[in-house]
């Protein structure tokens, strides 16, 4: 016997159509949440039995049986012992038109202005990215097997990675550490910011002038006092950090950023002799694109130099790999190790896992040499392609600065016009540069404008073409 | 003629074989790459040339050529015009025994138990995760296409997703905002870090007790003073707020972390009210697991009540989809908003912007409500069966708190037992359970030991299966 509620078959009439590309079991399951949203079939009401319903509509038992387990699953209904299907949807949308709200909102995302030519630093090569591999792994990672990816990892990164950073950084950059002093991290200004909550904040922090803006800044909200040094033609002023009564040194000694220049031995030696003076001394080796150099042998890192007793340790995937994976890590000395460990064991992880187990996946099957060996001659390719459009197009004014090494260079210019015309009239023809008076902390400017070309994104032919313009924009 | 570095095509001697896995010309690859590596065949020596080359080793000339491609592009050799190939390879590693190196840190990430129930709140139920969706959809952010999302994006979050953010907001929880309100980072803990930064610092923070224990270690790192509010049998106690001069609470309405009680409407307009009196007064909504709730209608969220005003609503796609993604938001009223406009456009978006566009697909084309249905259903069951399960095995000492929404709840133990020694008994018998002393601030213990049951991991024979273990652990 049925109740007042149950469903007369009869007056179930979904439009199910063979023509249509949607299964017919999706058809009726999308029939039947339509009448329950719209309260055509209430609360509490029957479904009329499959049996019933399959020969209704004349379609197979299959057919009714799929559509009833989707909306079993869905929650529309409820299987109620030897009674049957009931409907016990109640809406869960507090307002049923988000979707006309949502579309008030248009899209903003920007398309780039199609021939404009971007000499930004910020750009890797991505048609070179090892596609396949990601493609391939990326698919694993998604299945049962790969969702043991899917919780929470480490605090301090997968511990799998770790121990690939550890064993990369030793062999291709001299630094030496055990996984337990490496911590992962969503950017190298997130770690940084950690970093220096567990530094002593009283000493002045030394940081590049010029020097990266990210750091500045973040150091200036911190509220953490600071110390300018200057950089000299071989890179930071070193004799200057004693004068300051400094805490921390902040320094790119692989490619000073922005100006590019790789810092001597000597100095490296200088440097550390400082910090090693006093416990309390700290330096930050930031080595944003040490992967990428095209003159010279390799220099070994600050942290090799100094054997990690002093030196803070930088990397990052952004340049290597692609700035969106967002994993940057920093080797700790084994002392800041422990007070991170003390402090930030509360805190997650704030890498995805699945992204630090692409990474390590990557590098752990020799992929990553590989990958690493290509983008260097790719780079070198691009390095070779802009200085010399640089040799061709360009006059005696322009000077080129710190092109030895990393995704970018810079262009010194002795000409009427200062760095915001330069920029303005190298857009009026087609081609975005950057400034570098940004980096430089108030109070000191170079002599002539420094104009910075990030090549990394861009290929040979636009490369050529972007210098062009800019001779053409700055000789007016 | 050749000069004396040339290599006599008579002393490469692959061992090329076509029984193995790996095509001829890798083979081949390989063997120069071994060669260089070790020196015999030395920097600035020439390679034979691929004709003579294909002859002597009778492959075809097209191996040949794919093998010395590859050397070019992974610059081992360079190409002289009109002369041939030449090794320019110098190792680019300072340390060549890294592999060793690496050897010396075995694999330390350790595998659970496997007869362990583990009753852990930060896991999902990951098995009806959409992994079929994921995997196509990975697979194309994975081509030339998806690469638009390899360079960072917007300090904010990807604009695309926060627009899907806010039309499920609305529809769902009655949040009311616009894309340019919506704050994207990696984990509502970091997200929560800038937010203090940027808010009033002098007023003591108040904060439920017991309460998150991770945000009340952030706020405690920040040096910011804190009140601690009891919580009620129905929340937070709001009237103890006034006379504590606070100047933000913060508070899980929802589901109260950890006891799991539903903040009743009369008191959430008592702390809206509370807050509206002042222009430096704040609300900090944190809806951790407000997708899941079980019995009774929804309730608006406290800023949908607040019509946005004076509450700062926090979400997280950790327990809607998996923690893994690390991809939260936050939604801020418009003068704060502005503020963080102002300070954090220099600072880089912290969440991957490839795991954002994932979810903003998955989000834009219907399976996120569908998602959420099943997982709705699914948690109901879950739910249903720890209920069952602890009518069924524990005695009247036993009572249930907090289970009217969320994805855990808590059991209160009249017994001789402290919380330790139940834990203890617990992991006797294999079960995994949690302690909630450690939210409390101190000075306040609860009368009798709260022990902390999460169940979304779990499925229903191990829900059972553990709560039977449970009352032999505790009857002894």
């Amino acid at each position: 016997m049925e109740n007042r509620h149950s469903t007369q078959v009869n007056t179930v009439m979904p439009e199910l159509s063979r023509a249509n590309k949607r299964p017919l079991y999706i058809q009726l399951f999308d029939y039947f949440t339509q009448e329950i949203k719209t309260k055509r079939l209430p609360y509490g009401c029957k479904l009329p039995s499959k049996r019933r319903l399959s020969a209704y509509l004349k379609v197979s038992l299959n057919t009714v049986d799929n559509a009833y387990q989707q909306l079993l699953a869905e929650g529309y209904v409820e299987s109620r012992p030897r009674s049957g299907l009931f409907v016990i949807y109640r809406t869960e949308h507090l307002f049923p038109d988000g979707e006309k709200f949502r579309n008030k909102y248009p899209d903003t995302e920007s398309e780039p202005q199609s021939d404009l030519i971007d000499f930004s630093h910020g750009k890797v090569d991505i048609s070179h990215f090892p596609f396949q591999f990601f493609r391939k792994y990326s698919r694993w990672l998604f299945t049962e097997e790969g969702s043991c990816f899917f919780q929470n990892g480490h605090f301090q990164g997968l511990s799998a990675l770790r121990r690939e950073i550890a064993g990369y950084l030793y062999q291709s950059r001299g630094v030496i550490s055990t996984p337990s002093q490496i911590a992962v991290g969503a950017g190298t200004q997130f770690l940084l910011s950690r970093l220096l909550s567990i530094l002593p904040g009283q000493m002045p922090f030394a940081m590049e002038n010029p020097g990266f803006h990210r750091v500045r800044s973040l150091v200036r909200d911190l509220g953490i006092p600071m110390a300018d040094i200057p950089i000299e033609a071989d890179g930071l002023a070193v004799d200057q950090i004693r004068r300051m009564d400094a805490g921390t040194v902040y320094v790119t000694p692989s490619h000073q950023f922005p100006l590019g220049m790789i810092l001597p031995v000597s100095k490296r030696m200088a440097l550390i002799e400082w910090a090693n003076q006093n416990n309390n001394r700290w330096i930050i080796e930031d080595d944003y694109d040490g992967e990428f150099r095209y003159i010279g042998r390799p220099i070994p890192s600050l942290q090799g130099l100094d054997r990690g007793r002093s030196v803070i340790y930088l990397g990052t995937f952004s340049k290597s790999l692609i700035p969106s994976l967002r994993v940057s890590f920093m080797v700790l000395p084994v002392p800041l190790a422990d007070c991170y460990k003390k402090r930030f064991s509360l805190y997650k992880q704030s890498a995805s896992s699945l992204n630090q187990q692409l990474i390590r996946e990557f590098m752990r099957n020799g992929d990553w040499e590989h990958h690493l060996n290509r983008m260097r001659t790719l780079y070198k390719q691009k390095h070779q392609a802009i200085i010399q459009a640089i040799h061709q197009y360009m006059d005696k004014a322009v000077a080129v600065i710190g092109e030895k090494a990393g995704l970018h260079l810079i262009l010194q210019i002795n000409s009427r016009m200062n760095e915001k015309e330069l920029i303005a009239a190298a857009l009026q023809e087609g081609v975005k540069v950057y400034p570098t008076s940004i980096y430089y902390a108030a109070g000191l400017k170079p002599e002539h404008p420094q104009i910075l070309l990030g090549f990394a994104g861009l290929n040979g032919d636009e490369i050529g073409e972007g210098i062009r313009r800019l001779s053409l924009a700055w000789k007016k």
